[in-house]
């Protein structure tokens, strides 16, 4: 017997998806936490025992659940769910395992855990999808650690350029190379190819992550469907060089001093900040890092240098080259007042990514249907789901409320949060995947 | 035959006064240069290998020209030509033989040095002061290594509090008492006394040192006799707390961002340093050092700490007072402001210190005779000299042009600058020791 139409009279899609096994997620929790803990915080390190702990758990999750267990050559992880149609593109879910040092025990790991959790409920249930599901344990998208933006996901895609394999981690000083070969991937063939990944073998990717900043819960919302994803512009070896003197014998008019020139910089393109903010633009920009010398400066000293990172974030390309222009015209003017030389050094960044309407309907349908409070939002942070949706995948992201922010050993998700977040991002997959047709129904597609 | 009073027609003091044996001087500063190099710079650390070098080198050149010598509990060094009267109140030249990491080979050491040369040239010419002439070999007075101010000169008074011995290097993390120990002294009978110096049998100081700012040359002057030295006021261990957060989720309202916070502080007080300036105030203010924490900051977050020190210095304490209160004043309204804490931890300080009229009177008057262009003028470091002078000893300072500053490789004083202004300490020294009354004179006192 076969229906055409699906019958208009079908159950909301919310009953069709099988509760996420929450038990298994709080399980993962607890062991990512204590394996990961450094004593301060959360250190899963890329490409080192801290991610490779990760991936071990998640594959082991994965041999138990019964999915399918593969691996790149950069070592991302995929955990398959085989659908009905093997053929057809797949659904993909996940998220990163790496945290920044001395991180939370959430930012990344908790889309991969929300991913397996809704797969082993749905082996519990015995659904099976129409479409392989796979979840994506994504290598390497802390950038904290190799100066590197989205290294998994871009390797997967093929896009990794092959000198980004000779950047070094900033604690080891190895190259990403050695690092990848010593977890036992395969440098050579990342660059080599053939991709991992292809992006017309994709149906959509769903990335389930917590928010990083105070918006959901300053307005009460459990959930945030993400709206669109910044791209950034990073100066991230600017230093401004002066001239160390003396800090007595001195005058104030015969100084050069490098941390006043660089406390001006901060302080002028913070009005610089507010000025664009007020004329629209919406962009983040953050100094979060400045230091002077270690070797040379001294408290009795004029310091002579100092070394700093500068880091804009927009949704918008103009507004970043904006605030660009801006921290280039105002560094040169304090240099030649001040007499000093500012060197921003070479920027790196990332594309804004626009997220998938349909994908992102649902995710806001699934949560009213299960009662979650949700807001759209855009998302500041860069996240994976960036370089899917700039390769063509229909993507969505689904932010869980977080207090205390993320990339700091005090991020705060509530269980209650998660699972919510979890069913929706389920129910999401459910459709996606067809899964609503399993389940003894007899429609086909 | 006796001469109740000097004949008035003695030829000028000038002509008494021996050369000073600058071949000495030369080859004392090679091998101090060559004994001291780093790779950067010079690096003769406190109560380490560096200093100990320098010391070994002045005792055995004062061995060579058969000088006593002798060291106190601290090991500071005293090269003593013996006097006539050797009752009489000594006269002392020196200064300290310690160098900043990775500084110049000048600054402390030309005044050891120099001191050397004069005594050199008298034991060459045969002279005999009225009374003891001691060359001192002050030791630790580069704070840059122990946060101490005048360890040396501060032990040989007997002044030096208990706990300083307790005070760590900053780099060996060892204890002041420990470093003193390796060196062969006695940092037990450091504080239990008697003390080495005794302030009324000592008839003057005279100190030699190079200018560590711009002012002699730019001025064009080869010598400058110091009219006082400025006190300081130091807090070496200020930070601010703000809160680490997400540098692209975090929106600029929600941010406790301490690079900003300490930006603004820096900014702010460089104007109430120019306000002070044109209110007729003289001192310093500088930032010398300056840095997130190394731990926890990230480009890709707003920072949660800087860490950062100030130095204040004046030659009015009232000055040193009203900077320090603008200081508090302005960390408070930011702190209020930007929701973050400044804690501004300890403040320490040394005393400002006049010098003594008819020394200064003296050294104006060999400069003259000798046709070196002098100038008088503050010192905004601190020096031994200060110690001494508020101990009660007449207390005098002259300082050599040198270009670059001090305390960086690049300190650049001329030989023809060093030779001159030795020439104006020997014969300033020399009257005040009363070696004119040497050399056949049949004159007593």
């Amino acid at each position: 017997m076969q229906a055409v139409n699906p019958p208009t009279s079908l159950p909301p899609a919310s009953t069709w998806a099988p509760r996420p096994d929450l038990a298994l997620a709080e399980r993962l929790f607890e062991v990512l936490r204590q394996t990961g803990h450094d004593g301060v915080g959360i250190t899963r390190d890329t490409y080192g025992p801290g991610e490779q702990r990760a991936h071990a758990l998640a594959t082991e999750t994965a041999r138990a659940l019964d999915l399918e267990v593969r691996t790149d050559a950069a070592l991302n992880l995929y955990l398959t769910l085989p659908g009905r149609n093997r053929n057809a593109p797949a659904v993909f879910t996940g998220s990163h395992l790496d945290s920044v040092p001395r991180g939370g025990n959430y930012d990344g790991a908790a889309g991969v855990v929300a991913g397996l959790a809704v797969l082993a409920g749905w082996r519990q249930a015995g659904a099976i999808p129409d479409c392989d599901v796979t979840v994506m344990g994504v290598r390497a998208e802390e950038s904290a650690w190799f100066p590197v933006s989205y290294i998994g996901s871009k390797a997967a895609f093929g896009l990794l350029p092959a000198e980004a394999l000779q950047a070094r981690r900033f604690d080891t000083q190895r190259t990403l190379a050695d690092h990848i070969q010593s977890c036992g991937g395969q440098p050579d063939r990342i660059v080599q190819g053939p991709a991992a990944l292809d992006a017309s073998r994709i149906a959509a990717f769903f990335e389930l992550h917590i928010e990083q900043g105070p918006v959901l819960l300053d307005g009460g919302f459990e959930v945030g469907v993400v709206s669109g994803i910044c791209g950034s512009l990073r100066y991230r070896q600017a230093r401004v060089l002066g001239e160390y003197a003396h800090s007595g014998a001195t005058p104030r008019s015969h100084r050069h001093d490098a941390v006043v020139a660089a406390a001006e910089l901060v302080c002028t393109l913070q009005r610089e900040w507010a000025d664009m903010e007020r004329q629209g633009h919406e962009l983040t920009l953050t100094f979060g890092q400045f230091g002077t010398d270690g070797q040379q400066a001294d408290f009795s000293k004029v310091s002579g240098q100092v070394d700093f990172c500068i880091d804009i974030r927009s949704r918008s390309l103009d507004s970043l080259h904006d605030m660009d222009l801006r921290v280039q015209r105002t560094a040169e003017a304090i240099g030649q007042r001040l007499g000093v030389r500012f060197d921003l050094g070479p920027s790196s960044g990332s594309q804004p990514a626009a997220m998938d309407d349909t994908l992102r309907d649902r995710l806001r349908h699934a949560a009213r249907q299960s009662g979650a409070a949700v807001r759209d939002m855009p998302s500041g942070a860069g996240h994976d789901s960036a370089l899917f949706a700039n390769q063509g995948v229909p993507s969505a992201m689904l932010f869980v409320r977080n207090a205390h922010g993320s990339h700091n050993p005090h991020e705060a998700m509530a269980a209650a949060d998660f699972a919510a977040a979890t069913r929706v991002l389920g129910q999401a997959m459910a459709e996606t995947a067809g899964l609503q047709r399993a389940a003894g129904l007899e429609t086909q597609p």
